[in-house]
Parts: structure tokens; C-alpha cells; sequence
């Protein structure tokens, strides 16, 4: 398993486009195949800061979702509408391990 | 529902006693009222920064969290093991909203 933790900072006036654009791409992520979870979030103190939380059963799965048409839609998208470029990190899993409790 | 997602920078010495300590935390906090998921993450490109994903039904269950002993604990614990003060941030979710997916 893997996990790439995303944080991004959106402009004030492109906030609702964001959180629109980055729904459309969550709903197409969860159909991929080794997808386990894409979760999308906004910081309570800072609703200018995103987290995406990507779960992907292999680093092949994962490499693949930068490969789908929905991804680079998005990517080309929200481009303009960032604060400043995003960070993404790639985790592996400690805790938990059972394959159950991702899915 | 609300997801703290914590980072901690630990010293290379106490990575294994942080990863132990961090997984009895875990085992502890699965089974706490209102827990949603408590993932413990290892950064693949910089070992010594974790990442916890903490979520919770509520913004109560989330502050019980941080009065049950085993977070005391944990807390107590791992402090003297870090390379810097850890950050957390609060966030709201925007996808998925189903609670099915949280659980």
C-alpha cells in the first residue's frame, strides 16, 4: 500500500472551483483500480489549505492515477488557481495493515 | 466529521521506539467512541517524517482523543524523540461525505 498526502493552497476566489474540480476527480479516482481511498479535506483554521489523501494498494496503482484522463484534467485545471505548487508525499503503510480496513 | 492529520519529524535513534510507541497508540485509539480511522504513515523519501490521519464523527470525539491515557501517554512518551515540534491540522471533509466510506 501507498499513500501520497497532497497539500494545497488555493486562492481565495477559486475555492469553490477547486473544491468542484478536485469532487469530479475524487468521483472518477475511487473507480480506479487499486484505488482505496482519495479523501478530500479542508483545513478548519486555513480554508485556503487542502489535503487530498490518495490510497493506492501498489506504487504501479498509484503511478497509473497520474496516467488517467481525470487527473490531468484536474492537474490543468487547478494549475492557475494555487497559491503556490502543491507538495505531495508518498507514505508506506504502519498502521493499520489488514487490507480490510482500506477498502 | 472531522481529520486531524498530524506530522511528526522524529530523530533517526528513537524512529523504531517511535514507530512501537505510535502503534500501541493506535490500537488504543481504533477502539475509542466515535474513532473513524487512525493511519500511521512512514514518508518513503524522509524515514523520519511520519504522518497521522486522524479521523473522528465529531469535533467532541476528537477532543476526547487528546484526554484518554493512552494519548497522554503517547504523547509524554514520543515528545523527547522529535526533531521538531509536531503540527497538526484540523480539516472538515469535502469528499467522501458517506459514512459508510469512514468506517
Amino acid at each position: 500500500m501507498i499513500v501520497t498526502v497532497v497539500t494545497v493552497y488555493v486562492k481565495e476566489e477559486f475555492r469553490d472551483e477547486f473544491i468542484n474540480a478536485t469532487v469530479e476527480n475524487h468521483n472518477h479516482s475511487i473507480k480506479e483500480e487499486g484505488n482505496l481511498r482519495f479523501d478530500v479535506l479542508q483545513s478548519m483554521d486555513n480554508p485556503g489549505r487542502f489535503t487530498l489523501y490518495e490510497a493506492y494498494s501498489s506504487s504501479e496503482a498509484s503511478k497509473k492515477h497520474k496516467e488517467t484522463a481525470h487527473y490531468l484534467k484536474w492537474r490543468d485545471t487547478v494549475a492557475p488557481w494555487m497559491d503556490k505548487p502543491r507538495e505531495g508525499i508518498a507514505h508506506r503503510v504502519i498502521a493499520p495493515l489488514d487490507k480490510e480496513t482500506w477498502k
